[in-house]
C-alpha cells in the first residue's frame, strides 16, 4: 500500500490517502499538546509508543469482537486502518473521576464510578469540544439516535474488555475517549486508544502512566508510556 | 399567616418561614442580576410584576392538573407557597435557539427546536451551573432515575400548556428553566416563572420581552415587563 497525500493532520497525528479508496496509513506524530493546544511540545519516541500501544489495545479489542478501523501496523509510527466517515462526536466512559469532571462539577478526584460514566462531546477545537446531550446529537445532527445507542453500547463493552486487560497488568483504567465513524451504514471505532486519549493509574502504586504527566508538567513521560507499552504487550 | 424569619436570600427573591411549617412566603425584589452576579441592579416595580406573573402561570398550570407548590398572592410582591425541600438541579426547556446554547454549541440564534430540548443544570454558582446528563445526576445523587423521567415529562406538560397560552397572546415561549423540589415523595414545580426566568418574544415583531433587555443593555425592561403582565392576564 502507498501513501498518496496528507487528508488529515491533527495534533498527534497525520491520515494519508493510500492507492487503495477503502484504507489510510495513520501516521503517530512526536507531538504532544494540551489546553487547547496551548502548551505543546515534540517529544522524541512518543508517535512509536503511541503506534504500538494503539496496536496492541485494538487487537485486543479484534479479538473480543468489536468492530474497529485497525487492520495492521506497518512500519514504527505506522498503521494501516480502514477508510472511515468519522462523526463530530467523542465519547468518554468514566471509571473514576479525574481531569474536567473534578473541575466542571467539584467531583472528588479518584472517586469510582460505578456503573461507569458515559459522556458525549463535541469535536470543535473554537468552542472548545462541549460536552453535550443526546437531544444536542439530534438537533445538531451529529448522529442518529440508534448510533448514540450504539456507541454508548460499544464504549461499555469496550470498558468491560479493557479494564479487566488492564487489571491483570496493575493498571486502573481511569477514563478514556473513542471516536467512532462509519463505513457504509456500520459504526466502526476509529482513533487510537493510547496513552494520549485514556488515563491509565499504576494499580498498587497510583502513579499517573498517561498524558496527564505532560499536562501537569511532571516529568518522567517517556519512561511512562514505554511502561504502558511493556504491560500491554506482556 | 404571619412571616417569622428569611430562611434563603436569593438574587431575586426572599423566601420566609412562617408559622406554619408547611408554608413559607415568597417575596420577589426588585433586584436583577445577571452573567453570575456580575451585573446588578434594583429595577423599581421588577418585584411586583414578577410576582404577579408568576400567579398568573402558576395559576394557569395549576388549572392545567401541574402539582406546583403556589397556594395564592398576598400582597403586591408576595405569594404564598409550599414548603418544599429543592433538588439542586434546573431544569431548561428550550423551543427556539437563544442565550448558551447559541455561545456553547456554535447553533445559530432563533434556530427552531421541535421536538424541545430539555437540558439539566447543576445548581451551583461557584461552579456556573454547569450543564450535567442523567449519568452525572446519578453519581451526584440530586435525584433518582424516576425523578429525572418524571422532571423531563411535567417539564414537556408545562411546555405544551404555556406555549399555547402564550401563542394566543403573540408571544413565542423560546426557552424557560424551571426547578422542581420534593413534598415528602411529590415531585412539585417550585420557583418562580416570569420574564426572569423565560424568554419571551413577541410573536409578530420579534422583539425581546424578558430579562435578555437588561443583560444586553436594551432598555424598556419595565415596559416590557408590564406588556408581559397585560397579555398574560387578558
Amino acid at each position: 500500500m502507498k501513501k498518496t497525500k496528507a487528508l488529515y493532520e491533527g495534533k498527534a497525528k497525520i491520515l494519508w490517502e493510500t492507492d487503495s479508496p477503502d484504507y489510510m496509513v495513520q501516521e503517530f506524530k512526536n507531538d504532544a499538546t494540551a489546553f487547547d493546544g496551548t502548551k505543546h511540545e515534540v517529544i522524541a519516541g512518543k508517535g512509536v509508543l503511541n503506534n504500538r500501544i494503539s496496536s496492541h489495545l485494538f487487537g485486543l479489542l479484534k479479538d473480543k469482537g468489536v468492530r474497529t478501523h485497525f487492520i495492521e501496523k506497518i512500519s514504527d509510527n505506522e498503521m494501516v486502518v480502514e477508510r472511515l466517515e468519522m462523526l463530530r462526536v467523542e465519547v468518554v466512559v468514566r471509571n473514576v473521576a479525574a481531569g474536567s469532571i473534578c473541575r466542571r462539577l467539584g467531583i472528588e478526584a479518584l472517586k469510582r464510578f460505578d456503573p461507569p460514566i458515559v459522556e458525549f462531546y463535541l469535536k470543535d477545537d473554537d468552542l472548545h469540544d462541549p460536552i453535550i446531550t443526546q437531544d444536542h446529537i439530534r438537533i445538531m445532527e451529529l448522529a442518529t439516535q440508534e448510533q448514540v445507542d450504539q456507541m454508548r453500547s460499544d464504549a461499555l463493552t469496550i470498558n468491560t474488555v479493557m479494564r479487566g486487560f488492564l487489571e491483570q497488568r496493575d493498571m486502573v483504567l481511569v477514563d478514556y475517549k473513542l471516536e467512532f465513524g462509519l463505513k457504509g451504514d456500520e459504526l466502526v471505532l476509529g482513533d487510537e486508544i493510547s496513552p494520549d486519549t485514556c488515563r491509565f493509574h499504576d494499580a498498587k502504586t497510583g502513579e499517573i502512566m498517561d498524558k496527564d504527566r505532560f499536562r501537569q508538567d511532571m516529568g518522567g513521560f517517556i519512561e511512562a508510556y514505554t511502561e504502558v507499552l511493556e504491560r500491554v504487550s506482556s
